[in-house]
């Protein structure tokens, strides 16, 4: 039976060896360790972004699984790196926001903050923790250490306000978190709150840019190709999309876009 | 010894979370699981361009090796799912004419239509097939669960018309299929097409765009770099190459162009 | 305790499906092969980019890992491929200059000429030798096989010139040897240069473009969030950045541009 994974999370790309010495640390420390990478494509220092990709991939990886998060645009500055058991999994991240989403949905068994430096590489560079202090430590945690080796059990952290959509009686407006690359623009609309509104309103339909409203459907067969439409995406979340083509090309709609709901 | 690798090639690209949500149901179902990436940067809904790829790629991966391809503009729709053991691998795919040119090479010893739901993750989305039951079913596979486990056997699946290469008396047109990350425009024209024109005209030159002729070598060092050349690939196609440069800037010619071959 | 990893490092990109064959090759000889990504994000054809890379980032990969470099323009020319143990690890790569920046620093135990068809792929194309020759042989050395079997020893070998900083008494001028995804630009100018510098000249500034000077700081903590800096890098050399934002795009500055070192 091999270990747990460790999951890597971070706005690295891959054109860089940044995430390539970040795996050999960890094989270094425990050259069993299996590593998997869940993207290195987060938007440079998007931590709103990290955090909700997070979210909608964690509970896919495997119990056990030990996730390093690395969307660090203070590193180098006093901000501390926590390290936290939640969900059944392990979590390793700046403590910047990035966690805000997962932990208001589990709270945490145990939260500690990493300032053991036995466990840190050395030299310790300024500007890349995530080789010298994350993959380590993961990799020990891989091993079994027990996470209280690592620094004192905390319970404060830093938060960062998610919005939500806004939602009134006749309508709703949500916000685009993440555009995938096939150009769904996905929004902080769970959908739940779809399913909340279509039983008020009867029909819910989706008004992007300056386009006239299209529905909300169950499917993409539902739609000809070349036409939009408000789907309940694979992540959980309201999705703007085009079948088979791109809604953020279509709309000229990116990250932080406001889309609006409306009875049909 | 381990058990047969996994095999993933798909149009996700790497920015989002979806390969890395793959892998984590992957180790889920089988943590032993070893997973190779193929690529995941087949042009989007390119259903020609994976079957190429595909084709291409697959002798060199172990046998035994469970091939997940997902290239799949319909998902959500009423399309089959296929998984077909031939050439002593295993391939799941959506039934939309991926596995064309696969199939044309070597005949399937089974194909079944993965109906079998005991096996797709819940809930079961309707837009990530990939996720919820290409990577679960690949993972069994991989456990040793028999194929036919997934549903019924079939024999008739969908077919998209491959084009090759138009080969007339005194010249020949062939297209390009794959243009590389360093500017190769490969056609579907086999070697072996060539050779045989070789051995009827006494010499092949190629023409692309309204550039002048020039010749078919058998490796780069014949032209000096900057030249344009034709060479039987990696893959065993005709190629359209600049040495130690674009060919794709140069002709400034991508998928579907055509290019042409005439006596020298 | 698995066997030795072996780790890649080339120009070829993601996008298409020649790193996967290359791991399916590595696979097929040896099915226990673990197998690491240190980057495929080289500048096309850009040797002394790749050697660059390969200083920096080796020492983070266990001892005795086997590098697969493959930044190969000459490929399908006379030119060798060389296979060296070197910092208690194996370099296999093309005879263009590729390792100068390594064995610069640690000067090898051992290097052959690969030439021992045994061990390549049948038959051996004259474009792709990271499939038919990097490949099978790496996987070979991960299985204990000798690095005398692969060809005969040999001392001399190509080597480029690496172009150090230029220090004069009253300024130096360092060149941009790598522009990472955030944007950094990293010189070629080692820490220890730049802390002589300030030993001499009590402080430090920076000139790049037509900007004012900057200082060379410790940490991103010291200036505010979209000012410029000057610091000694993960990879212990002087890098140009501006906190929390490009300074590739702020400078308009890439691969092989100049900056300045100044008395501050």
């Amino acid at each position: 039976m091999p270990g747990p994974p460790i999951a890597l999370l971070t706005d690295f790309g891959l054109d860089d060896w940044y995430v390539g010495v970040m795996k050999g640390v960890i094989l270094t420390v425990n050259p069993e360790a299996r590593i998997v990478d869940v993207t290195h494509g987060i938007p440079r220092h998007d931590v709103l972004a990290a955090s909700f990709a997070l979210l909608v991939s964690y509970p896919y990886l495997p119990r056990g699984t030990i996730f390093i998060v690395v969307v660090d645009p203070g590193v180098g500055t006093a901000r501390r790196i926590l390290c936290t058991r939640t969900a059944g999994r392990y979590f390793i991240a700046p403590d910047n926001g990035i966690l805000t989403g997962l932990v208001s949905r589990v709270s945490p068994d145990k939260m500690v903050s990493v300032e053991n430096q036995e466990y840190f590489l050395r030299p310790l560079s300024s500007t890349f923790h995530g080789r010298d202090i994350f993959a380590p430590v993961a990799a020990r945690l891989s091993q079994g250490v027990s996470i209280d080796e690592f620094g004192p059990r905390i319970r404060e952290f830093h938060k960062v306000e998610v919005p939500g959509p806004a939602v009134e009686t006749a309508s709703a407006t949500a916000t685009v978190v993440w555009v995938d690359s096939f150009g769904n623009l996905i929004t902080n609309c769970r959908g739940g709150v779809v399913e909340d509104l279509a039983g008020r309103w009867g029909r819910v339909v989706v008004q992007a840019g300056s386009q006239p409203p299209f529905p909300v459907v169950a499917g993409y067969e539902t739609v000809e190709p070349g036409l939009p439409l408000g789907i309940i995406g694979s992540s959980g979340y309201l999705e703007i999309s085009i079948r088979e083509a791109s809604a953020e090309m279509r709309f000229g709609l990116g990250l932080g876009a406001e889309v609006h709901l409306l009875p049909g």
